[in-house]
């Protein structure tokens, strides 16, 4: 049985439900995990509230391999991921040494202040370990099967590469797309059989509309080439043959 | 007390937790939310799985005032949020008589064949209201607090427009952006003393990141002129001390 890595992603931040920024690291992460064989199972956008991003948190961790989160741990008073992410773990929020000295040097060496806002960014719930930040020094920390991250999409994708390498990936799911000229409602019934006959296989229909014109993508997913090409052959059976019955 | 209206969004779809498809429409609704004074409190994605719709689904909707989903209403085998919504509401899925007529008569009007997989687009919760389609006929629906909607978002933005004349909505959340060449670090504790101050506003400070230079946009919201103008004029004025004192 090949070994099914999951994960799960939290967003957390009132400007991405406010519509004031985009969120881009959903997709971003969907890519990488994909690309790596870990399946992302669910994704979840909170506010800045602590009991929202607790519950969260804990009705997640138990349930995937890994629990990414990004947003929130930011030097400014809504940046409260931290202390959040502590209390889902019933641990102490504190400064973590070895950031606090990071963070100072740093600012030393900028000839900048190192104000109480900016020592925020050196707290971690006891017992994180650092995940590197090379864009802007403040580290990212895991905690558990917890991943915190910044939402700056530069910083995110930055300290998402290292954590890459420490994740124990699963056995990558394989992706074959065949471009369909119709839409879903003429291939639904053939492709829901093909579906049938093929139950190792995830096949996704997802119809496309371009100017006034429905066409689908058809997408066969499997773990195995095997299983992937048996299932992907009959799908481009099935459209060429309703390609020369429409021709 | 003004009346706060809140919303939550639950996207349907294997094809964005993959990483094919980008979702786009929940930055739409968060934007169109905004706008008519409705707070996005929530948003989820899940894959398509009828058990993780509807525990998703019976999560959110005694929550808030209104969800809205996206996606699994088309023909195919892997449509299936219409079952899951009605699972979710403990009421059958069914042949919907007006929305199998509007479907039959756009198929014979066009010539195309009114096939099985086509058919399944007039299914829905017994009970449930259309959403009208002005793109390409199957409606969505509308069962208790629930909004479902196509994932396309052509056709979700649409049938959204035809949702919003219908929803009570809120006091709108007004806002008023300052912005801050500085850095969150240089920021963060004033404006958290700010925000205490004017605790009828909710003061996000969100960092930008842009070739190696830090700078912050500052959104002050409130429900009321006078509060979030109080507020952004403490915001400004300490940004222009800043400034001063930098220059």
């Amino acid at each position: 049985m090949p070994q099914i890595v999951t994960a799960a992603m939290l967003v957390i931040g009132d400007e991405i439900l406010s519509g004031r920024t985009k969120d881009r690291n959903i997709g971003h992460l969907a890519d990488i995990m994909t690309a790596i064989g870990i399946d992302l199972k669910e994704a979840r956008i909170v506010p800045d509230d602590e009991d929202e991003i607790v519950a969260a948190l804990n009705a997640l961790r138990p349930r995937y391999t890994y629990i990414f989160t990004t947003g929130g741990i930011g030097p400014t008073h809504d940046d409260i991921t931290a202390d959040s992410v502590a209390r889902a773990f019933g641990v102490p929020c504190e400064y973590d040494a070895r950031a606090y000295k990071m963070l100072e040097e740093s600012y030393a060496r900028r000839g900048i202040e190192f104000t109480e806002a900016r020592k925020r960014m050196a707290r971690m719930p006891r017992g994180a370990e650092h995940i590197d930040n090379p864009v802007s020094v403040a580290p990212g920390f895991r905690i558990g099967n917890v991943h915190v991250m910044a939402g700056v999409p530069a910083i995110f994708q930055a300290m998402l590469d290292n954590v890459v390498p420490t994740l124990k990936t699963g056995v990558k799911m394989l992706s074959a797309t065949v471009h369909c000229p119709f839409g879903e409602g003429v291939i639904g019934g053939p492709l829901a059989e093909i579906q049938k006959a093929h139950p190792d296989t995830i096949i996704g229909s997802y119809p496309k509309y371009d100017g006034g014109r429905f066409w689908t993508e058809l997408v066969v997913r499997a773990r195995s080439q095997e299983a992937l090409e048996a299932a992907r052959a009959a799908v481009q059976s099935m459209v060429d043959g309703l390609a020369a019955a429409a021709g």
